[in-house]
Order: C-alpha cells, then structure tokens, then sequence
C-alpha cells in the first residue's frame, strides 16, 4: 500500500472526491496475492509489483488516475500445498472485487481498471469486469494482467527461451531485484522449467494457447518457481519496469481520452 | 440436446457409470447461451455450435469421452438490451457449472472438459475450471473455447478482415448454415464491424490483446450481429466445422492419453 | 432441447420480442432431471417427457406460447448412490430456476408457467413459483407437475395397480417408447413395486397423501424403477401423450385467456 | 413456544440428549408464520396452530417425542401488502430450517418431522425436507401440512362449502376460538369466499388440483381473510382438535415404531 | 412468544399498522437461545429472560412499543459439545435478523431495537444493528444486551464476587427462579468459577476487558454452568427483573421521545 | 502493508511456515478501512494506525508472531455519504476475515489475533473471532481494537474531554503526526464534539455503554472528524504509540505462554 500523490489511501476524502469528479477520471485497483513464490522471493511479489507499476503508470500520465490499496487476497488453491500462501475462494475473491468496486464507484469516476498481477487471478479478474461493468453502466469497466504489456517487448529484454518466465522467474524476479532487491535472496534462486505436454496450453507468461488446464504446481516444482530466476537482473527489472509503466501510462492516457465527455 | 451415442442424456445410468470408470475416460461439458444473434440467426447458436462440434469431436475419436446436456444459461448482459436473451448473473452461472461438476464427478472420469462456446462465458468458465480442478484433484479438469481452435486455419476459410467474424458474423453464420441451414434467416443478414479504439483489446473472434472492456453490444451493432455474416456460407461452415472436429478429437484423445494410469 | 417453432431457442431475437408482446402471452419453462431411470431408460427421461409435452401443447392452441430449452439440472440426491446421475443442490437449482425466469421476464410475458417432469423437483419448484411470481407482479406465475395432468385419465389406460406407476414405471416407459422408442430397452426394462409403509405418504405418481418422507431410491429398488415398466407399450404411451397435450393445451388456453387485458 | 413437558424449551440440555438417545426418538419442528388472518384473528396464528397440534400429538402417544420451539418467520409475501406481516425470503427460511435440523441431529434423534400450519410455507417446506434428508441419512426427515391431517373428516365438522375453510376461514377460526378464543374478535369475522377461476389450482385448504398459481391476496379479499370465518364456533375447534391430535399422535406412534432397530 | 397486549403475534394485523404509525414507535426484536444452561436450567433461558424482559419493559411505558415473537436460534458453537443446543451459522442468524427487519419495517416504525439475551449473540446481533440501521435510514436501529442494563446495580444485589454471574449463575438463575419457578432444579445447580488467564479478557456478565477470546464452554465447566447458582433466589430474582424492567421501559421512553417528529 | 521481519508479506513461503511450526506462535490480522477521516486525515487512518501497532509490537516481543497484510476493506456506511470511502457489506466483509483465516490457519499457527482498528468493525469482527474459533479449534482465536489498550492510559495523555478522542480526532490524530506527519494537515483540522442523547450509548473511543445506535456521520459533523483534533500533536502521538505497543507486545507474549504445549 504506497502512500504517495497516486494513493486513495494517503488522501482526504475531498481529494479523492474531487479526483473522481474530473473529467474522465481512472480508477486503478491493483490485485495481487500472497503465496509462494519459490526460496528466493517474498510471498507478496505480485501484489507488490502490480501495485508498483500501477503507480508508476500514473505518476507518467497528467491523465486523472487515482490508485486503491491493492487486493492482496487472490486466487491461489494451486499454491497452497507448498505453505505461506493466502487463497480466497473464487467466488470470495469475485464478491470482494465487486464490493470494492460498488462503493468505489459511488464516487463519480469515468472509468475503473482492475490490474491483475497473478496468473491464477486473471480469468476471474476478467470475469469480475464484466459483472462490475454490467451493475454500472457509467463508468467503463475494464481488467489486465500487467505482464501482458511486455508480451511485445519481454523477448528483447529476457535470456530465457520459452518457459523460462514463469512464476518466480527471470521476469518478476528480475522486477523484484530492481524494486525490492532486499527482499530477494538470490542464493536460493531455483526454478523448473514448466514442461507443458499440451501444445494447446499455456507454456509460459508470454506464450500460450487457449485451453487452461487446473494443476498444482507441486505438479511442477520443487521449490515453487517456474521457469529460470537466476538469468534474473536488477538491470533487466528496470528495463522492464520502465517499458511496462510507459505502456501502462499510456492505457491510462487512451482510457482517460476516450471517457472524456 | 443431442441424443447419440455420445450423450449421457441417452443411455441409461449403467452405461454412464461404465464409461467413466474406463481409463482415461473424458466427461464433456458443453457451456452456451440462448442470446441475441442478429436478425438471422437463432438465439441458441452459441449452444447448438458447441453442442455439436463436442459431439462430432467424440465421434472422430476412440477415446472414452461421453457429452453432457449443453448448458443454454450463459453471461449475456451486454445482449440483454436487445430482448430474447436469459442471461444469468456471474457467480449463478458458476454455481451452475460447479454443481454439474460436482454430481458428474461422483462417477468415476478421469478428466472434464468444459466446452465453452459463447465469449461472453469465456473468463468465467476458466475461472470454473480452476475450482472445480482444485476441488477435484483425481479428475484433470480444464477449459476451451471451441472457436478458439480455430485459430490457426481460420484465415485459409475466411474472407472477412480483422473484425468480420464477431458475434453472429461469418464463422458462427457459416457453421449455422452447415448445421441448421433451417434456422438461419440469410435475406435479414446484418452486421457491424467493430470498431475497437483500444489497440490492447479484442477485435475479433480470433485477434485480441489482452485489455478485456465491457460494452452493451448496443454500442457496437443496430441488429445484434458483429461483423460480416452475408459473407457466410455453407461451404465454409462445412469445412470449419470439419477442422474443428478433427482439432477437438486430437484434443480429445490427447487428453484420454495423459490421464490413463 | 427442441426446434420447432415453440422454441425460443431457435427464434432469432426479434421474434421472441414479438411473442412477448402479444397480448396474453405464455412462457413455458419445462425443467427435468438427469437421473437414472433403471437399466431399461435414458438418464434423460425427465427432461425430454417434460419437454416433449410442453411442445406438443404448444402446438395444439390458438396461444401465443413460447418454450425455452429444458432445465435438465434438476433434484435428484435420492438417485445419486446409483451413478449416472445430475443433482444440484436444492437452493443452487432454485437460484437457476428464479435467474431463468427473471431474465425471461424482461421481455414482455403475461405470464409464465414452470412445467415440470420429475417428481423430485415438484415441491422446489413450487416454491420457486411463489418467490418468482412475488418478485414478478406483472405476470402470472405457476408451476405443474405435467403427469399431474394425468391424474383423471391414468387409471383408463394403465394396466399395473397402485404402485405401478412409479418412477421409469409403467406410464414414463409407455411415453418413451411412444417418443423415443430406439432410447428404451425392453429386455433390460425391471421394477419393485413401491412398498410404502406410512399411509399417510405418496404410493405412486398419482396415488398419495400429504406426508413427504425423504428416502434413497436404493431402500426401494435394485435396478433404480419404482413399478412395473413390463407392461408399458407404445400405443399406451400414444394415447397418454395425446391426452396430456390436449390438456396442457387447454390449460395453456386458458392461461391465456386469463391474463389478456 | 410451549414449556410443557414436550417441549426441548423447557427441558436441561441432559434431558434432550437422553430422550434423542431414546430408540426411535423422534424431533417435531413446528413451522408457521406471523402474517395478517383477517381482522378477527391474531397475525401468530398459524404458528399457534401448528405448535398446539404439535405438543398435543406428542401427550397423546407413548413414543419419545419432542418439539423445538416454533419457526416463527414463514414465507407471506402474498401477505405483505396488508402490513402486519412478517415474511423471510423463500431461501433465508429454507437455511433457517437446515439449520435448526442441523444442529438439532448432532442429537441422535432417528427421525425429523416439520409439521407445518401455513399454505405458503407448504413447499418450502417439503423441499427442505429432502436438503435436510439427504444430509442426514441416519434419521428419517418428513414434512406435514398438520391441516391435511383433517382431510378425511373436514367434511363431517364444516358447514361452509368448498371455498369456505380457507386462510382465516371456517377451520382456523374455530381451532383459535378453541385454544385462544381471547385472542380471536368474532365481531370483525369477514372473508370472501375464494372464486378460482382455474379447474386445476387449490380451491380450498382441503380441496384443489395440482396447478400452483401465485398471487398477492389483495387479488381475494378486502379484509385478508379467506372463506367463512363467522360460521365458526368453539365446538368445532374442540372436535377439530381432537381429531387432528389423535391423527398426530397416531403418526407419531407409526414414525417411532418404523425407525426402531 | 408471548400473547399478552405488547406482543405483535396477538394482535391482527390492523392494530400492529395502527402502533406502527403512531408517532415514535417502537419494535423491539427479542433475541435468545436454545442452548445448555447447566443441569438446573432448561435449554431456552435466555430466550425466555429477554423476552420477558421486553414485554414488562413495554407494559412499563407509556411509549407505543410492541416486540415481535423472540428469535430463540442464537450462536452457540462453543455450547454444542453439551448436546441439546441448537446453534446456528453466524451468517445464517444475521441473514434471519435482517430478515425479520427487513419486512417489519415495511410496516411504519420510527425505532427498532434488538434485545438480546445471550453473550454469545452480542456482537453478531451489534454488526446486524449497523446492517439494518444503513437499510433503513427512517428508522433509527440499536441493539443492546438486556442483561448490561444491570451493570450499574447487580453489585447491590448479588453476593457472588466477580465470576459468579456467568452463564447459568447467580443472575440467570435468580431470575429465573422468580419468572420459571417451576422450571428451575436447584438440587442440580453446579457451576464452575470461570478462571480467565488474560487480564484483558471478560471475566464475567458484569466485567471485562477489550479482548475477545473464543473457546469452548467444556474448557471452563463440567456441568456448562459458569459461575455461582447455588447463591441464586427468587427474591434477588425479583428484584433483579423488576430494575431491569424499569432500566428498560426508560430506554424505551427515551427512544420514543428522540424519534418523535 | 509494511515489509518488515515481522511481515508475512515480506518473507519467502518457507519462513512463514517455519515461523507458524514454532511453538506457541501467533498470527496477527490488522482489519482497517478506508474512509473519511475528515479534511486533515488521509482516508486509510485506521489501516495505517492498526498495521502500525501490531508490527510494532510484535518487534518488541521475543514471542514468535507474524503479521499479514492489513485488511484495508472495512464496514463504513456510516461515512459513505461523504465520499472517499470504501466499505463491504458486513457479510462481505466476514466472509473476507474468514477466508483469510481459514487460508492461514492451514499453517501451524497456535493463535490468531484479529487486531482492529476501526470502530464500526468491531463488533463484526468480534464475531468472526466466533465463527473462525469454531471452525479451528486448534488454534486460540481472539479479536481486539487496538485503541481499547489505550483505555487504561489516555486520560494522562489526552486534554479533550469526553466527546474529544472520537473518529479523527485527537487521539487518532496524534498518533499520525507520530507516524506520517507528512499525511497530516493540521491546517484543515476540524472536529465535532459528539453529542450523543442516550446516556447507555457511546460517548467517545473510551467512554460508553452497551446501547449501540447505527447513525451515519453526516448527523455528527459537517467535516466528518468526530472530537477535537486541534489538540492532536505529534508528542502525544509518539507517547501514546510506545504504550500502546507495550501493550499489545504483552499481550502477544501472553497468547505466546498461553499456548505453549
């Protein structure tokens, strides 16, 4: 929970009144989780990073964008055989995001995002969109899993061939050490290459098909992590941190654009 | 509701309960929805299409794979508007599919598969999967949208551009005209191509990126239908239906194959 | 799910609408189960008698009467130790039931009618009657039980005694083989007369009192009948689905004629 | 809520548990309603009514019998626009009766009875039965209407016509002017005679057809009632009562005797 | 349930409405148990002390004040190990109080209070205060605990120290013993002194500390008695209730007079 | 959400996990909101105050206690009306606290502690502490709003009377001049004293009694402050924060002893 200019939890109400009432104000509500993420990186690793870039995104815009505490209670039952990890059930998850937003949009913002940092979150998160959408007609309603803003860039930055970016991998641990580099113990980096026997499935946080088939990770992993960590740099996370708040910056400069009256 | 051979509707409980308990045996799901198609299609298209290319699917394969009843309620908010639509809300839905997961994997299957044929479905059905998986850990449960198996030989069938073959455009036309010439009205063909303004969104039955936004389809299209349906043909519904019956059996049997003992 | 021209689900959208607004109009909801019917009947044998009847009714009236798909969900704990079978939930079946109707019921019906095939379902979906008819004041909101139609005309045509007539006994056997004569098997067809030891509880599908005492079909039955399907035949089951469709016709009838303005 | 010797209320908790360890023990819970009656009777009467036939059948039999407290808070919402009246939502009432049987058959009672003495309630009620059935297999679980127990010899004691004991009428009348006549003000007796238009709906508490029709019963009647409250007395109420006991009491006997090792 | 002129359940709907309407009034919702009080108590105590409690406070006032039948399904999990307890979901009991309020105040009262008569209710029944008050904002809704109206004077009265007047001790049973004689075994009356190791925890009705622990009433007392009942009389009884009853009918007149217009 | 040792958030699964093996250990949940705390408070006052203490003190015990992320999503309609505010529905809100709970407990803590810091959660959460013991009894489940340690303590500390440490006001916000001066400002700080009429209700964050009264802020104050924040200074906020973090780091060591096996 960051407490800077982008914060609703670090403002006056009357702020964030009058925020909301600017013309074609964003909403951004951050979701992440609490679980394992292998030996080397702390359980709140995708709340923390989808909560940084969501800042990030709108300190790079003058659109009007404000910042809800993350949701830090995702979606996790396939994490939950390793320990240190909090999952919601589903449907719990969905009320929550729903709750959050109904009394969120009682103040008269345009649009509202929700910005998913977790793998397992994604589908309710979208899900939870359109039922947000639907109850409130005046306000557009969208979701994203950040990560997908580098499906166009990651291949520049990453060293790891497909699979190599998985959970806990080069990619979020390389945005941790540029972030968090404290809370990273690169010693005990370790990961498995995700060996996905459906060609139509998904291989990786950037290349997949479309059929998604449920399976715990004690299924892949022994340490929790997928893919390759220690190709992770702190130099790679800045990199990455940067282009990914320059494309967020500029979906809150197009959402603010086109809800303008 | 088709009863063939494939249905559990049917065949008498023995036959079912034989079934599950060979090895490797795949339960079938079909989700649609009963919505707005366009003047020229029926309101169940989306639950005749994934109704039948599930059946047509087992049929081509040797695999154990039987096919519940089709699930008609689906998520239509965004076609309530237009009347001749019974939408459930989110979580309704997902209790629904929950429940028919429950009961059906009292028998023993191997695997469940949810056939999704309806994009509005498409989230929430993953997001299902990843309930009903964790639930069920001696069952491999997942989620497809059949459309989406399509993917790569769409564009060898199709003549439209990005944005011809939406909702009730010239994929579901042209495989309606190849299922239910009867039932497709082509003299009161109509679409819109949409015009998406965000480039991370989706365009089209087949190109997207990943900013999902609700919208009523009253935004887009005067008669329900998005994209080109007067470019549809029964030619083109005869070889799509074709190779995404042999795609889905390939799928099939691979998945009959990864869940023998 | 049948489509003819009393189905919603094969109407484009426009032409529900149209129904809808007619002054009188009917929706007609038949819900069933997917239960085992002994070894000698489909598992769907609920589903497709409600909806079968439901059709043939609508096809005998002057009415505007409009049928969607068949809920095939329905209650059925008391059938699931033999496998093969579907239940939901009690309230999650009243949720779909009451989602169904009021998505329906924004369209323009006079009123709406719950038809019912399994005897299971009967006292929730009366229920659901009340709740959906209090939400709904506009429309006129019931529910029936369709073998209840019967009830005046049974013993004419049945050969079997009290008890004879239970569940996959000899009327459900004689309508299958009249509907569907390739789903029954004869040599397999075996019941157990109903040996019901309260009085004041029901005997058979049209002999009862008002006592409901809740039992698994196992306590009375080792292929899963109740009654004896041995003397069923087609020409039976001719003359009951004659006379049923003309009664339910009639009632639609009169439906009609009560909520025109 | 009765304190008499029947009552689990006014029993020390090592009593309850003893008379559920009893063989064929058997648990009576008496659901009824707070709801307007006309202006002659008080709105708890269906809950006085069944409670009082409830305690009186248990006195009557030599069998382990006890009965809870009343449920209070029935299902009215055809009531409602008269004011007065307290009604749950049709699903808060069902999970209020799960959860008194719950916990109540942590007991080692062998069998459930809810005894009902509100039409409204009548279904719910039933279905509940079959939730509470299925969850419970070690105790037998019925449902009662208590007034159909006077089916068979309603006629011999009323003198008002089908249409005449209905909601408020004739039969409760005289049952309240037997148990509570200070509570009943025969000056202000006024009902309307029920004119169903439909062959196949209820036409009475003791006659009717099989079709549910919902409808507020402002629809009926000015003053609440239904049927013929003033041809009413105490003497019928004595004899009802009586009768209605004795059969109970009788059913009481037939439980405890069926569910004994 | 009370049948006394302050009860809604005696009355006909129409009086209910008219006391509604007056001006001030006020509807007091009783909230109990049916749990263990120990071998000398029966199981509905606290239902019985509130309710009696909140009716001799009604016939105290001038103030229109009338109390609904009491809600005798409280939360008990920590008394069910005893048997003879039924104890409801926490959720379950909130969703029936807010149901019960939600159709009383269709009808016009100016006030609502609960008036609960069991520790293990008091914070559940407090949060439901705050859902019913924001529901409803004509109404001006409170909760209180009857049995804290004494803390100012049980001092006076009682002659255990502090631990003695827990659940089923000197101040329960005393009053009891004055409004149940009949009801009360005082050759059975045992407790336990409850033995409370956090200084910040409760240590009796009448004192206690900010930290709430939960534990099991087995961990404190054989019997399921807390405290001291062997000091009980129907004298301190007296005295007891007819204090409390004043301390009530003041707070009734106190709410009257802050919601007249 | 602070990333310190005593952080869940912070450490690699692992630790967590070994952290809960430990005997005697704790787990600590802060609940707080996000809500008008007049001009001069930021809106997450009571998440930032509540997450402050409780690491706080679990760095000055020797006990093993872990703190998870703070709950951010409390019950505030009270505040709604005044914009900037995000409150759940009370069940919503449980059923957020118990999903934590029951996530978390499938480690090995040996107690749980709820740590409030919000007025209008209390009592809900008091409950949940109900309903969350009940589920785990191998774990010691308690709940406790902060400020309530400070009731031994605050009259040396504060200078307002009675009505003049209430919502914002000078205890609050003393200890944010403490804790982020840079939130605080003290130019725009504004309060009301509360006048509250009923003599049994709450007078203040350490004054009251046991009559709750729901009533939305808007009838309080013009500003939303509550008390006398003018008084606030950032000496009283380090004294009262290193007192209250004394206290609650002697309760943790308490729980600690307590439950050692």
């Amino acid at each position: 929970m960051q407490l800077t200019d982008t914060a609703w939890a670090a403002r006056p109400y009357g702020e964030v009144v009058d925020l909301a009432e600017q013309d074609g104000s964003v909403l951004v509500v951050p979701v992440g989780s609490l679980e394992q993420h292998g030996h080397h990186l702390p359980t709140a690793t995708d709340t923390l990073l989808a909560d940084a870039v969501a800042h990030e995104g709108a300190t790079r815009t003058d659109a009007p964008v404000l910042v809800t505490p993350p949701v830090w209670t995702g979606l996790s039952p396939h994490h939950m055989p390793f320990g240190g990890t909090v999952s919601l059930e589903r449907e719990d998850l969905a009320t929550l995001l729903e709750g959050v937003a109904d009394a969120a949009l009682e103040n008269d913002f345009d649009a509202l995002l929700f910005l998913n940092g977790h793998g397992g979150n994604a589908a309710l998160v979208e899900s939870v969109r359109a039922s947000v959408g639907a109850d409130h007609p005046q306000a557009e309603v969208s979701s994203l899993t950040y990560f997908a803003l580098a499906e166009g860039f990651a291949d520049e930055i990453r060293d790891s061939g497909v699979g190599g970016a998985g959970h806990g991998g080069e990619f979020e641990t390389s945005l941790m050490l540029h972030l968090h580099p404290d809370l990273v113990d690169m010693d005990r980096a370790a990961g498995t290459a995700m060996d996905e026997h459906y060609d139509l499935a998904r291989q990786d946080l950037f290349v997949g098909g479309p059929l998604a088939v449920y399976r715990e990770f004690t299924e892949y992993s022994e340490s929790g992590a997928i893919g390759d960590p220690t190709l992770a740099t702190a130099e790679k996370g800045t990199e990455l941190f940067d282009r990914l708040s320059d494309e967020l910056a500029g979906l809150y400069g197009a959402i603010h654009e086109h809800n303008r009256e």
